[in-house]
């Protein structure tokens, strides 16, 4: 069995990589995500039938696709070890769960939206822009852990000065911080400011201090992501580089000591000839 | 009549390049489109009857233009291949059509309004740029897809959650993309947030997450795009120092075997003649 | 007397390179400069009569020095050319016209207020970042006329399509062009959109489209400003790196040529004597 | 004493680079600061012991730890000569003020919340983060000159013109600034403008050429901010090569000039050999 289930994948590839097939399988998707979008709106008949064939029809196939390559890998365990297949498998089960009931209706409407994430891992160029999104989250790890610090001190601040002017705003650490998050972003900031100034003028300093705070280390945030993503670069283009002119400096090196090598047997050899005729 | 049509067009070119007729046409056609725009505020006068003349005659000189252009082609159809002639040519054609209809005459002035665009094809520094930028749609494609997925996902918990709370603006996934496109913009984003959290108080996670998740992506989107720049760059100043010391340093490396050649030539003579008195 | 003014103009610019002097005057500026600030807020006496005698002294001290660079140059009209020395003589004039007149005397305070741009011209540093400012300029004119053209063309779609909606907002071509500039801000963008979608529900692709295409043209000019940037950086790290490795380089090369002339005279010598010695 | 101390010191940077530890005491910290955080919330009293415990044992190791710190060095002025220390000293001390008055009882919260700073002493990442975040300032410093000076001039204007329309927002150069700064991050601004132009309808100018100069102007610190990161990034590259490649290319000039002192002393004594059999 394992050798056709092996067959049906090379096909299944060939069809995969078959651009029309593709351009196809990513119409339907879109197109059937926004009827989804649509039917919540007003109920369109006109393309339902069609679309709900060829809904079922991408779903069938997915299915499909699916199980032919978990039946493909020498064990099941494989298959799950990449997260992309995981992941895969999570959105067709999803699509799959049969929900009738009225209530559940609009849930599993919900779930079969999820399917447009399968673009993800369909389209090679999107995989590769999630890869390179999931790399830069750890370089900015710490740059977050930093913000959070600075988030939570002006949040205790915050909390215990204005907390009897704006309890909604400023009631705890939490509702601080989110307060906080809206002035990092502009959002009626002034409104907030020109309440706590009533009380204390002079808190115009907490909010210009925090702004100035938050958009220093997050422009210092973005100049260190673009000076790092440089680096890489120069990197790169030294060891391109490297297989052109440096190569060959290292070759002239290398035959200069041999040339050196040379000289020194022929001038050795001048000696002892031009000593003998000398008598 | 072609080659009169050819010359006509040479004479034509040559008061193109003429600077200050060009600087005539620009600032025509500048301060027509600044009138157009005051005459709808108020009736100005003054000028009016000058711009008016002037007016008419940039429309007959494009017109005359492009006529000797499309009859210099040896063909119409290579004529519209450029698509930069079929864009002069709808606006000029969009310029002449008379309508003297009261009613019409707002579309009428509209129509003229749009003859702004000809400074575009007029002015080289703007086709220039105008060309780079059609050369990054396609760059940003697959990374408006990735967000289109983002805002569709979001939208369709959006109007599954909060539906009932403000038809207006979470009513169905167009209407609550709309207003994730709103948040994304900041405005007045926590007015949104504040109303959902009245009954879902952790309603935050969603927009918080949202705002990060299109900022990082956004963000990651930038610094592909100076990343993509750079590389291209890069390339460039390689090949420009290629044609000074790469080049030298391959001469050099030439050079060398050609020495190395000679040093073999002149052991072997020494070793034959040295050979030769030996006995 | 020229002489006597060119000594004094020695000892002046020595006093202008001592750097507590310097500090001095900038923060006498600064200081006077906030209380003006503050005199309009309420009568601060405290340091009033030492900052009034402080402020005379620095505006004479600014008066004298003048005189005296004035007095150093061989003709006036040669001083005029420095367009840093027309701008100081304008603040130093601006500053002491005398306004006692109790109605003018906010105009007086205004005068004096822009003695603080004298900083300008007094700090090196701001200098150059006010001459790579004025460097810029030309580089975003094209990108500012583009930009134009883009808010003109949708300031004249705005004004046709929803001036009888809002007359404050879209009454004319100038005021939809202020309105799209509040939208291009991201200012309350909402509030227009939503009034004209009760009139005009697809609305919102006339906003949408204008922000991402401000957006778009925006990042570009940004793109192609840090573009620039760079291959004047890459040219000059090129030239640097001329003085090192490129110069050795080419001696290298010129060196190979000269042993090469060697190595032929070398040979033709051995060639010469190694015939003789064979019959 | 000082040996014993010493030898507790080796231990505890034996302990702190201990991962396992590291994260335990980071874990402590921002989970006590969370809990501080809930608490002004509503009463949590779960975890309540168990963090109290905790957080008492992390108060008393940083107590413990940072007097073996003191102790190890020769002397205490030394201790307080590197700022870090100064800076976790006082947080230990802050952390150990003993307030059992209830009112207090909110400020000795507070203080407790700024142990959470220790977290950037602590974490090394986070160290050449705020190193880093240093030396940004003074790089920054003319802009923010510049920018004040804008934003003074732009505010004296301001207070003269707009005073007596809102006594709130343009009272006084101070609070004109502060409006400014309200204008410069967009928020409400076309509300302060709207307000105007009832009296000045021109005003616009003053808001438009505002913002385009303090965005100019952060423009051009953003591009000379990456321009300086660049120049240094070109100069590591340049040095790091220089070992690689320019090295290299230096060995193989000084070898050239070994080989044509060589050539040389071959030339001559062909010379002198050739000379002798010639008669």
């Amino acid at each position: 069995m394992k050798t056709s289930a092996g067959y049906m994948k090379q096909r299944l590839e060939a069809l995969h990589r078959n651009r029309l097939f593709e351009a196809a399988v990513i119409t339907i998707i879109l197109v059937s995500a926004l009827l989804i979008g649509a039917r919540t709106y007003e109920e369109v008949s006109r393309f339902d039938r069609i679309m709900g064939v060829l809904d079922w029809a991408v779903t069938i196939f997915f299915l499909i696709e699916i199980l032919i390559r978990m039946a493909a890998e020498p064990r099941l365990r494989d298959f799950f070890r990449d997260s992309w297949n995981v992941f895969d498998f999570c959105i067709v089960v999803a699509s799959l769960i049969p929900i009738d009931d009225s209530e559940m209706v609009l849930l599993a409407r919900l779930l079969r939206i999820f399917r447009v994430l399968r673009l993800v891992s369909l389209i090679p160029e999107l995989r590769i822009l999630m890869a390179s999104l999931f790399k830069a989250i750890p370089r900015m790890g710490y740059v977050v852990l930093l913000m959070f610090i600075i988030f939570y001190i002006y949040g205790a601040i915050g909390s215990f000065l204005f907390a009897h002017i704006n309890e909604f705003l400023w009631g705890n650490i939490a509702r601080s911080m989110l307060t906080l998050f809206r002035i990092a972003t502009f959002e009626d900031w002034t409104d907030v400011m020109y309440e706590t100034q009533e009380l204390y003028p002079w808190s115009w300093i907490y909010y210009l201090t925090f702004i100035f705070l938050t958009a220093f280390v997050f422009l210092n945030m973005m100049i260190g992501i673009v000076l790092q993503v440089m680096e890489k670069e120069a990197r790169l283009v030294d060891e391109e580089k490297g297989e052109g002119e440096a190569v060959e400096v290292h070759h002239i090196h290398e035959n200069m000591q041999a040339l050196q090598a040379q000289l020194d047997r022929i001038e050795a050899r001048l000696e002892s000839s031009g000593n003998k005729p000398d008598p």
